[in-house]
């Protein structure tokens, strides 16, 4: 799946912790509603059943709206519910090893926070680079310093294939993201955690669209 | 792998934080020279990519001993490192499906506790059942009430494929699992926990060994 149609704009990560007691499913779908355009299942704590069932549930959903579904980390729930597609970050498994054991018929994205990162990524096989954290967040307690739009910058020169911005980013600054030369936006908090999620889908999908209609 | 020539006599789990400091290559070398015919990696904590480093390290340890090596619950994990097989619990992925990732060549264990699950693992393609807990045990903090000799003897009646005995395995019960039914004894702290490793192993094999001559 290295097709040209995968449309990173909004990326919508789930996450149990933040979701204040709303399901993945309840969420998933008011998201889609708004517009996101690419699901990624994100579970470190959970059994191995329980991450299969709940990502296949999410793949029924993503599928039946023609939305790419990704599994973090876990190559092996990936494969298990043929999700469309992993994203490992440097702590997972390598991605040259993800891209063996997915095949090449599926999307491979890979976490990078500098250029030497990045420049790996692509000589692994990715299809798309996840830059960040470019802002402080909460989500991810093991981040290191946010590289900012500057750091974004510098591995969006280097990327040869689609960059995703993620960490910390809202509607406040989802269009210095675009502008910075992302694909697309990767969130977490800023839908899962909003009071409509449908609404803060719908409202940053415009901002990502707007700031790609005025690059 | 559903060969025959599989050793399940001295099968031996290893535990990070049950191993006294010791690095699990420390633990598995001892085990190896003190007769342990299996070796399973066993970690639910740390990041897959650490989980890869310490897989290839002993899975390229148990091949150099002819000893197979297996992953406990991750198949990606195994996948990476081509583990001989892979073991999976209740809790872990369904064992159908495990089966269908790994492939016909590798070895599938799946945990059984009763006579149900033991079928349903026969079904689902299993090489071997690891019955249990059979003896009341600190090593799984979330497991059911032990199933005795009583149990394991119920589950050995139904079982068409080699069955190994776990949970509180030690010296002093070690020939009553044996005498059960069971092609073998998996052991965490009565190896990886004891003063000596290979004085441990040697002396379960031994147990082990004696029971199976007089059975």
């Amino acid at each position: 799946m290295t097709e040209t149609h995968v449309d990173y704009s909004l990326y919508v990560l789930t996450d149990a912790q933040l979701s204040r007691g709303r399901s993945h499913r309840q969420v998933i779908e008011a998201a889609i509603r708004g517009g996101a355009t690419m699901v990624q299942y994100r579970e470190k704590n959970a059994s191995t059943r329980k991450m299969i069932d709940e990502a296949l549930e999410l793949r029924d959903l993503c599928r039946a709206h023609g939305v790419p579904f990704i599994v973090n980390d876990r190559v092996d729930v990936a494969l298990a519910v043929d999700a469309d597609g992993v994203h490992v970050g440097q702590d997972d498994m390598p991605a040259s090893l993800a891209r063996k054991l997915i095949g090449r018929g599926k999307i491979l994205g890979v976490s990078a926070e500098n250029v030497e990162q990045a420049r790996a990524a692509i000589a692994d096989g990715a299809d798309y680079v996840g830059a960040g954290a470019i802002f402080a967040t909460a989500t991810k307690a093991d981040a290191n310093k946010p590289i900012e739009i500057a750091g974004l910058l510098q591995i969006a020169r280097v990327c040869t294939i689609p960059m995703v911005g993620i960490g910390g980013i809202n509607s406040s600054n989802a269009a210095s993201v675009i502008r910075a030369g992302a694909a697309g936006v990767a969130v977490v908090s800023a839908i899962v955690s909003a009071d409509d999620v449908e609404r803060a889908a719908r409202e940053l999908r415009k901002i990502v669209d707007t700031a790609k209609e005025n690059l």
